[in-house]
This record gives structure tokens, sequence and C-alpha cells, in this order.
């Protein structure tokens, strides 16, 4: 039987088998090649989507609209869900979800707690794709990561690569890894002790048969990697400001310490960036964060079109 | 002279008269019954739907909007209008009017104070919508009300319907009342005496061909009912918190409960629910506040096309 | 060579030659004149525009967003940039920059800070267009009233131009009067001392051939203006309440004053009025100021389409 991800909801990037990833690789780079050339796309003429943001994160809602907009679809977006929806008068996200399945032909969540986009696609017969759900899943990011490495490297099997930052609280680098454990892949997992990998993760990973290195040194991972993924300490996910205040310059790139790194060492970061990348790194060839971002639209497109049918 | 709204502001249920409810009702089953069968409408194409929401309302908000786009038009939206918009700078409905008839062709408003869509339309020469102001009406609610009766019951006439929970605060309950008085109707009045229908309106019912039989018994009504229509008590229209917390939970309908009702007797609900309702009614063959919600894009899509001649 | 705009971003109306100006005026008549007839304009068909409000202004996003509508084009907003968006976590509005042109097609920025439409626009390859930067500029609305004085006095060399209320904070005062200075024309500076017109951007007119007569005494410019640009005191731009409140009625035109004018003389107001201008001054002939901010539509579909090359 032919893959597809027709009805399918998008909650946990380990939902995706190898193929199913494939097939969102390679419609991203067949929608990529049409916009690059100026072409227009008409795949959701007619259809709508429906953005949910129960917490606000100006970029993946954008990337998701602009995705359904280049593909000839309409959006209808609640920015501000958690203040201003029927979630302050108490209603639950599967009832949410069976107002969503009325309105919309598919649906994408961002909401703080765990769990949230799995209950919201419980109520909806509409396929639900989870934006981000607290410190559980963001797995369009991780794709969309997957496609800049395949795109910067030609390859995923192979390569070292570096995971630095929260990696306790980051759901991106939790998605991203667990995506990347399927591939011939050596980490690096570089974070201060109090924001190590949780260490059920780091079991978790160590069953496939990734290699992995934890250590607090920058320097020596920057030394060896194919690819440095940085990530931002981020102040929200935090309860004690002291706590936060220590750890939040923890690392810090800029243009001098590039002379140290791998040659073509590609550098990649889910934005937005406070102080881990410092300005004069945008200049560097391998400087790859921008690009990856506008890799979002794509993959983002691929993920509508495949769940609605319309690839 | 052929029946039209061409032209008309929609603000108080009582200013449509059973010829405009009948052509509402048919141009929405005529454009639900293209939806259903994967058609396209392209009626509004070209043109702009304003949704200005003074007071949150993520249902009413979205299914305009949908409704808007499925008739092939487009939104210019403003969910946060008390906040982020003129009014903050003290400017009049009247003159947002004004503006809003500049920028769009039909107009959609949500206020918390009675009277604030009739004031946006004196300002505007473009239609404009009530979307719920205040404890007054909320005539669209009223109107895929009518829709759902009729198809879930396949008449009006003849109907014993009962209304129940705050029926004091309850613009929904008020303007449906108000509409299905033009029909031979039984109404059961069901609320606690400090939530009761206000007796202007029940003594305005009264002098239409309906009967009216007031009770706090919900089990009493529920026997006797073809259509159980249950409201939510709205904390956000009470002065006093421990007066909504002692009335909050007067009336919970569950499935033990649905062995005493009249065979086939339909349950609806403006939705969001919060404990009025208990989630194991879903299954149940006449729970149709899921399919009442759905029924608002068709409605309102034969709203929108209506006043502005594109039906 | 031809003029054109292509590729420009819009921040300073000073940034904009004559010839440049002249072609956002016909360009935009020429729109204007397809709407007018019922026309369809498919212009932007398949683009993109990112609207970001890092402070509410309804009427400009309003107005920027059915342009890119009427155009065939479509929109991704962000109308609570503030607190919706990467700004809370830190990010410069340079990365923001960079977002942005990898969603959008072209971009419009309110902020509250001077500067900031300029520093997004280094950051994006796409066009940036300032819809207001604190009390810096607020180009587009220079050039919607350049149109306005066009369509409504047939001519702007030899028109005499009071310029009314709040003159030190006005960005759109700024903007207009030195737009204004590039032709022939006579100012009256009309504002209390306390809201005088900054020293400096009197001196920089001045260098023109714009005569200039400052009076705090409106009803002496107003029989000899041909054009009186009412403004609004602007509460958010006052530290102090009580100074806010010794001047907010400083200038309240009404009816009864409008007997003592120059024949035929215009009244404009960028909108929203507060108490500047009575509600029983509407039904003169003269009133513009809702022809004005209707103008704001052909002028913006103008300013989108020339920036981005499809006019």
């Amino acid at each position: 039987m032919a893959t597809t991800l027709k009805g399918r909801d998008i909650i946990r990037i380990q939902d995706l088998n190898l193929d199913e990833v494939g097939l969102v690789m390679d419609t991203a780079a067949r929608f990529e090649s049409v916009l690059v050339n100026d072409g227009r796309l008409t795949n959701m003429s007619g259809k709508v989507l429906a953005t949910l943001f129960y917490e606000p994160s100006t970029r993946t809602r954008l990337s998701f609209e602009t995705a359904m907009l280049r593909l000839g679809g309409q959006v209808v977006s609640v920015a501000e869900a958690k203040s201003s929806s029927s979630a302050a008068k108490g209603e639950t996200l599967y009832d949410t979800g069976k107002m969503i399945e009325s309105y919309s032909d598919v649906a994408v969540i961002r909401h703080p707690v765990v769990g949230s986009a799995q209950e919201l696609a419980e109520g909806s017969g509409a396929p639900v794709i989870n934006g981000g759900d607290g410190a559980g899943q963001h797995p369009t990011q991780a794709l969309l990561d997957l496609f800049t490495i395949r795109k910067e490297k030609g390859k995923i099997d192979g390569l070292t690569v570096a995971l630095v930052g929260d990696l306790k609280n980051g759901r991106t680098v939790h998605s991203l890894s667990a995506l990347l454990s399927r591939y011939k892949i050596r980490f690096y997992f570089v974070a201060p002790d109090a924001l190590a990998m949780p260490s059920e993760i780091s079991a978790e990973l160590r069953k496939s048969k990734v290699e992995i290195i934890e250590t607090p040194d920058l320097a020596k991972a920057a030394a060896d990697a194919d690819v440095v993924y940085m990530t931002r300490i981020q102040k929200e996910r935090f309860d004690d400001p002291a706590e936060y205040n220590r750890l939040k310059s923890s690392y810090e790139l800029n243009a001098s310490q590039l002379t140290k790194v791998k040659n073509g060492m590609t550098i990649m970061h889910p934005l937005p960036r406070v102080t881990e990348i410092a300005k004069d790194v945008d200049a560097y060839k391998g400087a790859a964060y921008f690009r990856q971002a506008a890799n979002g639209v794509p993959v983002r497109m691929a993920l509508l079109a495949l769940v609605t049918g319309n690839e």
C-alpha cells in the first residue's frame, strides 16, 4: 500500500515511521521548488485552516498561516486563545475539537500543557497538527529541522550533531533527537547540569543505534560536530528568576569561536535567539538558522496538504 | 414584491418577518447542500467581511469568518476590539461604523453593551449583523437554532420546547423565544427563581399564540418536551461570585436521566458547555448540540450573502 | 529611466521624490476607479502581506489589510505584536525582519519607538512599509492626506492649510507638513504653546518655499484656510494626566463656527476623533474626514502594489 498521511493527526514525532517522514520531506521539496520558481499552488483552494494558539508563538503561527495561503487555502485564527476563547468559559479541548471540526478542514494547536494537542484531536474529526504542547513535543519543528539538515549537508546518516542549551525543557530538542535517532547519528548533548537532557529521554535514545556524548563543553563539541544546534534558555520555563539569570548566558556563540570548528560546520537555531548567537555569526556561510526558519513554510505546506489528502 | 434582505442590518430577531426568516432558512439549506457535496461557492468573491469583537466569542467569530471564506470572500478581523482599537482612544461606534463602511462590504459586531450593534449600524452604510450585544439580542444564534430544530424534527409548529438555565441573562433564549413565538409552540421555562425569564419578556410572548409553563423542575419538563434547550449559567453576568456558585449547578443533564425523557427528544445547547451536559450524553442520538454548532456556518453564509445581495 | 518603487521600503516621507509621490497618487487614482466601478483587481494574487502591530491601530491595520485583499492578495496578521510575539522573548526587530522575509512578500509595521520600521527593514529582504513609529513618521497617512486634498480641492499648489492641535507629538502632521512643503503652500500652525510644532521641524520647513504662520487662534486660521486639518490631543503621548486634561479641549470645532470660515473650506482629521470635531459638523459639505479615511484603501493598494512590482 502506498504511504499516506491522509486523515492523520500529527501529535508526536514518534507516530511517523520513516516512510512517512520521507513522504513529508519529498512533498516539501516538491512544493519548495514550485515556490522558488515563482509558481502558484492551489492544492488547498476552498479549504480552511484553523490556528489555535493558547501560548504566543508568532513564528510558528505565521509559518503555518503562510503555508496554508501559499497552497491557495484560507485561515481562521485565534492568536490569543487563552483569554479570548471559550477556554475562559471553561470549555474542554475535546469540545473545542468538535467546534473546530465544524469550521475548518485542518487545525494547528499550540498550548502550554502537555497532551493538549491529543485532547483536541480526540474531539475533532478534522486532522489536528501539534504546534507545540508545553515541554512535550513540537513535531513540525523537528521535521523542518530534518529538512534543513538534508538540504545543508546533503545527507543525514553519518552526521555528528550537537544539541546545545536547555535540553531539559526544550521540546524542540526532545522532538528532534527522537527523530534523528532513527538515523545513524552521533550526538553531543551540551548543557549545564541543571538543564541536562532528561535521563528517561537519553535512555530511550540509547535503545536505538545512536551514540551520545554528554558534556557541558561547547568548544569541544563544536570542534567535532557537523551540525551545532543552539537553543534559547527559555525564561518562561523557569520558576526561579535567579536560576534563569545564572544559566541564561551558558552558551554564547560568536564569530571568534568559529575558527576552531569543523570545516563547513552548520549552525542551526529554532529562533527567536537572544544572546546564544551573536549577530557577527550571521555572515558565516554555515549560519543556517534564517534558512531553517524559511524551511518551515514548505514543510508545513507538505503537512497541511498530506493530512487533508491534497498533496 | 419578492422577499429580499439586501442592504438590511440584522440587529433584532423581531425585525425579520416570517417570509424573511423563511428566506434565510431556505438559502442556508441550499448552501449547506453545496458544501455537503464538496461543492464550491464563490458568491462573495472579491468581498470583505469585517468582524469586530469587543467581547471574546471564538465560536461566533470563527463561525462567521468560516462562513465568509466558504462563500469565496475574505475577512478582516478585530478579535480584541476593546483594547486594541480606536475604542481605547474614545471613538464612538457611530464613527467606527463610518470606518467599517470604507473598509468592508458587511460587518459583524459583538459587544457587551445592549444597543451597540444598532449604533454601529447607524454609522455604517454597509450592512451590520449583530453577533450578540450584552444581555440584549443574538439574532443569528436564534436563526441557527431554528434551522437546527427544523432539521432535527422536520417541523416547528406543534413542538414543545423547554428552555433551561439562566433565562434572566441569556440573550440566546431571549432571541430564540421571540423567534419561536411566531410559531405554534408550547414552552417550558425551566430556571431557578433568581434566574427566571424576565416578566416583560414572558408578557410579550403571551401576546402571541404560545403556551408557557414556568417551572424549576427539569425532570418534569424533559419528560414532556420535544426539544430541551440547555444553557450555561454565565459566570461573566454575575456581580456576586457567591450567587454564581449557588446557582451554577442548578441543571446538569447526564445519561441516566435520558431514560425518562420523551422518545426522540432533541437536546440543544449554544455552547460552550461547562457542567450542564455530561460528556456521557454525547453518545445519545438526540444530542444535537455539536450539529447545532455546525449549522452556524450555513445560516451565517445565508445572512452574509442575503444582506449584501449575493445569494 | 521610468519612475519605480519596486523593492523600496517606505520609511520616511522625505525618502520619496516628487515623481515617486506622483506615481503613488496616479496609481491610487487608477485603482480607485476600478473599485468604484465594481471591478476586480488581482495584481497581488498569490502574494502575502504581513501586518505587525506593536501598538494598537485598528484603522491603519484594517486599511492595509483591506487594501491587500482588494488587490487579490492575502494577509497574515499580528495585531498584538508586543505581547504575543517573539518580542516578548527578546528578539530584535532585525531578526523579526529575517522571519518576515521568509513568510511574506511585503510587510507593514506599527511600533511605539522611533526608528523601529527602519530596523525591521534592515533585516527584511522583502519591502517594509512604516505604519507609524512613535512620534516619528507616518508616511502612508501623509500620502492619503495629499490624495484627499487633491481630490477635494483639485490642486495642491496655492492652498492655505491649517494644521491644528497637538503639533508637538503628532507624527501625522510631521509627515504631512514635510510632504506639503514640496509644494507652494501657506501653513497655519495652530497649537497651544505647550504643543507647538517643534522648532527644528519648523526650521527645516522654512528652508523650502512655504510660508508659516504660527498662532494659537483657530478662528483666525479657519477664516483664511482652504483646508483645516484637525488632530486629536493624544492622551497616550502625555506623561502627566493633569497636563493632558488642561489641553485636551484646546480646539473643538462645531457647526456654529462654520459660518465664519472661507467658502468651501475642507475639514480633515486622521481619526479617531474625540471632541475635536462635533458630530453636527458631519453634515457640512466640506467635512472630508470620512472620505479621507476611505482614501486610505486605494493609496495603500498603490503602495503595496508598487513596492512589490505588481502595479
